[in-house]
């Protein structure tokens, strides 16, 4: 097990990575100093898995759980769902003390965040990620959110939780399709930060997909420091430091968006979005031929999609004018200059935009 | 116009007092560094009177500005409210960049205030608050939130206004129920850290309440600024600081909702709270009968409520174990060594709670 800390003045907090640790998670919670009862929130098929080891843990530790379920898909993460949760909150709510557990993937935990953050003037929430994506990215930082019919995220806060509890063990009956979402984002990290992570990953990427425990031990590990270090610096995306971690997501949200997130999940719009944004990058004569080369390799060879398939450019290009990283009407692009190395710019021309995802449109 | 710094770290802001200040809104908003759209939340009654010189300082310093009305009542204090809000300024956010001035009472601040603190993750708001209540109290500190049928302020975040602008003038409309209501958060200031304040009011409170500009702007001066150091010591309450706060709040919320929020009005319930928390300090030999009549003497006089009519001590006593301060099953209760001078207690026996409440009930 190693401890990995993210050091917030006012909301530090660790995150615990190890295979066959979950037995320890009620040790690790005392730790925190969280007291009262543990109300777990998840989806049916992970708390059927999961839970019985998790309720054994807390309550060898003293603490008492209850439990919501919501359904297994994107649209759980919405107002009406929190308010659902609110309510069952309310109602267990007896002794007037409890924290949250979010047990699942980045749905369940920016669904369980926010509510976390508004119940009673924000109560403690632990994040429990069940998917590779939810462990290397989404549980960490604090970023918590639901989305209203006008759009994505459009209600949320930044509230960090007490802990990231990262057990290994629960990727192992991930489905590969949402293997590959979580490496997308891992290479992510790589390309944006960590050459020495995207070397390995260029070497080690069919050991992730095949589940190997070292190599998930050893990616989610590293994308944490990485998450870590770049929250501490800007937690709450003010300072532009955060912004990086938008690789690939400003036209890989639009791809996401245009295919009524269905066509291609997370990851693989982000793919989408990292090879729009290098190709960018090499238009602008700012990334190598051989660097844009090295990223397209291997999202291929991960089995990403490097093409976009039955989406019109016209449905990405007025998506991602409705995007709200989009802000006043300037459009603003993490691009890459080397592998780990990126450059912000605003105001990308249409023209180069529309020119670029017209090129990957199969 | 005088200037109030509200100290805090992550989160500074100027709580602005003055007569007739209104048309320097649009340049103190300026001196914030706030950007964007304006968009104003308030109610119609109050939108009618003042917004047209909010609209004009406004524009004049270059910021178009929205806005929405909500029902003038206690109920718009919901999530069903905030919703609603928050379709609206979805719809008028264009330019994906604004912020809330929260135009009104106790009611629209704690409203306003927790839709900026969810939109988006956070927008920037400002309080420009029209009742003496919400401009000595509920304005400063960023406590915001929203009722749900479970509870009151069950929802809610902590979450710093921009700027807090406080124009005596819109005072001099107000009917006197609602200037008693201040009165009362007003002589609660004096009790538990201002003898200075609290002399001033046995002397000058019917000055108050004929709504004499000098001794309004002195007031609203000088609980701005008692407000601003105990929220700049505790910001969340998390340190028991901001806990004095609560002094006539633990029996005052109970019997604001044993009469279903309809008997009393704030202030006059907290009145009340006041009078039992002294009772209890003088049963347990920490206040001197003398100080506990100059509380009761300056509450009469005030013309708020000295005695609990039509509610059954039953009906406050229930209330009062559902209240969300009533934390763990023990209760709290913020009580009186002097004028100017408190002590916390918890689980102070049930039976002295209804010995003094039952007392004061005719």
């Amino acid at each position: 097990m190693k401890t990995e800390k993210v050091r917030l003045k006012n909301s530090p907090y660790n995150i615990v990575v190890g295979s066959g640790i979950i037995r320890l998670l009620g040790k690790e919670l005392k730790k925190t100093g969280i007291a009262g009862d543990a109300y777990i929130i998840s989806n049916r098929r992970i708390y059927l898995r999961f839970a019985g080891q998790i309720r054994e843990s807390l309550k060898s530790a003293g603490f008492e759980t209850g439990h919501s379920l919501v359904p297994d898909a994107e649209t759980s993460k919405s107002f009406k769902t929190a308010q659902t949760l609110i309510g069952n909150i309310s109602s267990f709510d007896k002794k007037r003390r409890l924290f949250i557990i979010a047990l699942g993937g980045g749905v369940i935990g920016d669904l369980a965040g926010f509510v976390a953050s508004i119940y009673k003037r924000g109560i403690p929430y632990i994040q429990v990620p069940t998917t590779l994506l939810a462990q290397v990215d989404s549980s960490i930082g604090g970023k918590t959110g639901v989305d209203l019919s006008q759009g994505k995220n459009l209600l949320g806060a930044f509230y960090q939780p007490r802990l990231v509890f990262s057990e290994i063990n629960f990727l192992k009956s991930l489905p590969l399709r949402q293997v590959r979402s979580g490496l997308a984002e891992i290479i992510k990290y790589g390309a944006i930060k960590d050459p020495r992570l995207f070397g390995y990953l260029e070497k080690h990427y069919s050991e992730i997909l095949a589940l190997k425990q070292s190599a998930l031990e050893f990616v989610v590990w590293r994308c944490s420091g990485i998450k870590a270090r770049i929250v501490e610096q800007d937690e709450k995306e003010k300072k532009g430091i955060r912004t990086i971690l938008n690789f690939g997501h400003t036209l890989g949200h639009a791809i996401e968006a245009a295919g009524a997130y269905g066509k291609y999940n997370h990851g693989e719009a982000i793919a989408l979005g990292m090879l729009l944004a290098a190709d960018i990058s090499k238009e602008l004569n700012i990334l190598t031929p051989q660097k844009h080369a090295r990223l397209e390799t291997l999202i291929g060879a991960s089995g990403l999609p490097t093409r976009i398939k039955n989406i019109p450019l016209a449905g990405i290009v007025k998506a991602q004018f409705y995007d709200k990283k989009f802000s006043g009407k300037k459009n603003k692009f993490v691009l890459l200059q080397d592998i780990g190395k990126t450059r912000i710019m605003e105001n990308v021309p249409l023209e180069m935009i529309r020119k670029v995802t017209r090129s990957r449109i199969t």
